[in-house]
């Protein structure tokens, strides 16, 4: 029987070799190299560009005592660090931890997550520098805490991409993916609040929108028809659903940070905060209510409480600093969490099978739709916006109704908003094609059909050994069946 | 082989759908209902009742004006904020994640702890608000960061009252459970702090020991004679306790921004830091002390690592605001970890069997007892305060003696102090016992006897598939069985 | 079969019970004995000595209009507070869930890292308050949120230490290992700030240095030639990996407050958390590359990413708060990514076998070697500083060239940092030897070499019981095996 068994493995693991082998997956020279060289051109680039802002430099006291600042708490670094923190750990923990629920993939959910954000921070601190705040003395880039949000966030539109991508693509894949869509999101915010000035705290279009059409793309140039071979290690196992609960719960906790980061100080931060907060406790119950009636006796579905229970964040994500009001705020949540769990129950499944989009994560149902719901909201919002409401400072200081855009009016401004919409959808769109076909290049290490989502593949994974199980005596039966 | 197997286990499904089918689980039509109709009866009231408050309203600059505040950091936004966000990870992660230690019944520990934090903190901002908030002139609740945060405190003892039934009710009860919990905690709170003006910054008294009698009033009626039928799941795995840890420490780490989130500006919240942080970590080294010595060999106890531990925090959430000293605050923990402990160890098994309390969490120990002695605390360290220690104005600002009270004195407070604690008590007891009667109803869809503690009836649990387990040949059987 | 199968468990159950007889374990008199009389000096000490000062007192009020402080936020807990509170995270669940990673030690990682930071901070709270905060008027100790950083920090030290000796040591030698740890720690540190007046706000070598090698030498004196014989025990199981990454991610996203925590307030902690922030970003990247490079197939090893991610932070240690630039931290943390993968790939193999020192999590990678760098460059950054940089009001405010100092240059600056070095180095060597001495005192219940990296020694782990795998046949044969 020993004998036999030794074949039997000796058998599947030369079948499993030749099918590991269909594609080369050795990444030892291209990861290596591009984390070495990028990391080197940054360093350059720093060198080049960046340096500390007037708040973060030691010249501080003197710029106080030149603007008659009172206090060191006038520095911006205490209005933002908690939120920037918040914000930190919904990047890394968060989105991180979100994608780990795969049963043998929560290494590379949460390692590649980790390599690209910490790549992506720094690459996003130049493109956003450039195209926001270049000094235009000196050609320097100036940063402050507020930079490191900023970077935070558009880090997180290349983190939603991989969602859709999880378990399909390499770490080189990843880090192209990341280069490019830092700079595409660079380029699309400059568009949108610069030029269009449009309001968006939370990114409703900026991030989630653009994100999510970017990464739907990407996985639609890269439709991989043969994936089911792999379909075995496309679920859970429980505890790996606990993991992403993790994920889950600091994205939901510290969402109206995210909102509310680099929303006005004073009420803006604010009332960011207490929409955000009202959104996503309205959509975790209606998240609930479509799971339980969709299925067999009411039974509950992890999938759709890891996620959809988001979406009222990523809808509020335009509107959060705007006088939408508490109901309003939990209107948004209330029809977001449907939307978005629909989506989980039929969106996916069709897009998957008709459109040929395979969304592991289903970032369709959790970012793309909530964010242009919040895209729209924000435009409904602000075109209804009246002194009234705001009173005549606070719709100013909200819309920032001064220098070019001082005449603006509120309609206006909420054409601009769906005009924002667009432009954020169709960056995702083209730029998802163009660096889906670089990605679809056959140089970059991915793996074959069979072997998605499998951590072997690009990790040293710890094998269950006997002489733990040894132990276990119920769990093992090597030692038992020579007995027989 | 195979074929007896394969007889073995249709038994064993057929035998388990029987027992099953004794009580009929299925939520799928009162759970979405209940999720439905009270999140639109949330919007509707919000539409009604809650707005923005002057600290959040795009008012704001006019107020401060008026007001004449000199910068946008007097907003209470950023007295608060960071302990906010402290708190709401205690109640989603911290309250959360402790629940999960069960080896079976993290899904329900994390999931519905997600649910009823999410709908309780809505019902909580319109209960408090019309008892505390209330504008008198247009019959609004102006709402700020500091009723999310009191929003957070009176759902955290719906989350207590949860961990006695924790296994053993459906969601639909929890959310019932939730409604009622938050409406009689509205109340309580508002007989102790408006009408006894009893002081309770982190709530020993208002949260810990209302809630854990409602949890322990609740679970004697709903007792289970026959619960031992479910024994098996009643334990954790390895895994699932260190799952709990993470709840253990968020919570032990945050405690000292729970006690003085809503403490005075300025010296208040330093101090109440200052004790919670020293009673905690006191109760620390008392829990390993007694759970080491009670046991074979001193082996530690995880369940008691997981809880006890805690205990400094909850009784020291009445004085924490106080002069208490340093090594007061150490005193109280000490006792506290010793004390709850001792519960574990004692009266757990006691209650149950002889005042037939099931309290799956261990409520009475970690909530209860040590609320009770945070009453008994406060009401000692406030009747022995004096001008010598805290200063005329500081004695004035702690307890507040103004307008209505302001001739009481330290020993009447320390009266009503204790007259406090009879009222939590008499909440919880009265209160558990009228919603007990309405959850004992045969229509909430809660599991038979054999079916506590177990994912499987609320959740769509995931199946460890062969096709993963053919990888792990050590932990496989099935395929090497028929070539026995 | 069922009678042979008893009886090999019973012979193995026979032997393991023999191998653990070989060393006396139990501690269920040392270890409560301990914590008792520990926790009870310690509340004499504190009422002996500890009080509030004057911003955590209710004499807060009287000493605001004295000093003509115009608001309450001027209070220190509102400069300092949340970076306190992702401190205290790193301290607990970061170091904690680092060491949860092997696959039968994570009950001891988690919780004894839990006993030991619960003792030392109240001990660090009297140890540096002698040496830094003693009131010369009343010889009291009066503490802030200040205070309760610096005891976490010093903690810090004392972890860094278990991280050599984790698995092998029992919770009473942990105990010991931490009271002198504390001790010492307070010595070098008053020798370092205040009579070097050397700089040191995230401590690269006041921690980190100092704790890696106290641990390091502790863990020499405490050789174990036989350790081999646990090595099944040694290594990581999947899930054990995903629950470290939760510990690295925390100490990750949380280490620019560790480095900015005690900043001077304004630009200080704004640059630190900046330079922190990059040298982070920058030593992920060289992990990944070096981990990538070193392995075949260029698969990734979880240790390094786990680990040497985290040497950027540890290299900014003490140059956090100098102007030391953007991409000067980029290349700090570029270096010391590297350093301390290799590290891993070669010192820790070749220290095991030729140095007979056993280092269980590698603290000399991760802590010891980006210590060293730290320091280094600290000294560097000082040496170089100048007016021209730094302002001359800004030299004066980041070096506290003031009264005793007030003519020291930067030269001389600079060679007092290379000097502190030297005290952090030889305060660990010597420090360690003596305690580990100590601790290679018969009496302390550790566990025999065949026992080590096993919870089942101090703690009662549960059993994956028959009833909860009888649910899933695929994981079960025992009872399919009688049928044979």
């Amino acid at each position: 029987i020993m004998n036999f068994l030794g074949i039997s493995l000796n058998f599947s693991l030369g079948k499993s070799s030749r099918l590991k082998m269909a594609k080369n997956t050795n990444i030892r020279i291209s990861l290596p190299a591009v984390c070495f060289v990028w990391q080197i051109a940054m360093i350059i680039l720093f060198g080049v560009f960046i340096r500390y802002d007037e708040e973060s430099d030691t010249h501080w006291i003197e710029h106080r005592r030149k603007k008659n600042i009172s206090t060191n708490l006038e520095n911006d670094f205490y209005y933002r660090y908690p939120s920037f923190q918040d914000v930190h750990v919904m990047i890394f923990v968060g989105f991180g931890f979100l994608m780990t629920f795969l049963k043998r993939y929560s290494f590379g959910g949460v390692g590649f997550n980790f390599l690209i954000a910490a790549f992506g921070i720094q690459w996003a601190l130049l493109m956003q520098g450039w195209f926001h705040h270049l000094d235009e003395h000196d050609w320097k880039i100036k940063i402050g805490v507020e930079n490191l949000i900023n970077a935070d966030f558009c880090v997180a539109s290349c983190l939603i991409a991989y969602g859709a991508c999880l378990g399909k693509v390499s770490p080189v894949q990843l880090m192209v993916l990341t280069l490019f869509g830092v700079t595409l999101f660079a380029v699309e915010e400059y568009i949108i609040l610069e030029l269009l000035h449009a309001k968006d705290a939370g990114g409703s279009m900026v991030i989630h929108t653009f994100g999510a059409y970017y990464g739907l793309t990407i996985s639609w140039v890269l439709y991989r028809p043969l994936l089911s071979q792999s379909k075995h290690l496309q679920g859970s196992v429980y505890h790996s659903d606990v993991f992403a609960m993790i994920g889950t719960l600091f994205l939901w906790m510290y969402w109206p940070s995210f909102n509310s980061a680099i929303a006005d100080h004073g009420d803006g931060q604010h009332r960011a905060v207490i929409n955000t907060y009202l959104a996503l406790a309205s959509s975790v119950l209606t998240t609930f209510a479509i799971s339980s009636i969709s299925q067999n006796n009411g039974k509950l579905d992890m999938v759709h409480i890891q996620n959809a229970t988001l979406a009222g964040g990523v809808a509020m994500g335009t509107a959060s600093e705007f006088m939408i009001t508490p109901y309003g705020s939990l209107i948004v949540g209330f029809c977001s969490g449907i939307v978005s769990t629909f989506g989980y129950l039929f969106l996916t499944p069709f897009m998957e099978k008709t459109l040929k989009i395979q969304d592991t994560c289903g970032i369709h149902n959790l970012h793309a739709m909530p964010g242009v719901i919040g895209g729209i909201v924000g435009a409904i919002t602000a075109a209804s916006a009246s002194e009234s409401v705001y009173g005549q400072e606070g719709l100013i200081n909200t819309f920032d109704f001064k220098d070019a855009v001082a005449n603006r009016t509120v309609n206006i401004q909420g054409g601009y908003q769906a005009a924002a919409l667009f432009v954020a959808i169709a960056f995702g769109l083209v730029g998802g094609a163009l660096v889906g076909g670089i990605l679809k290049l056959p140089i970059w290490g991915d793996p074959a059909d069979v072997n998605c989502f499998d951590d072997d593949v690009y990790w040293e994974v710890p094998e269950e050994d006997e002489n733990f199980l040894s132990r276990h005596p119920n769990m093992n039966h090597a030692t038992s069946i020579p007995d027989v």
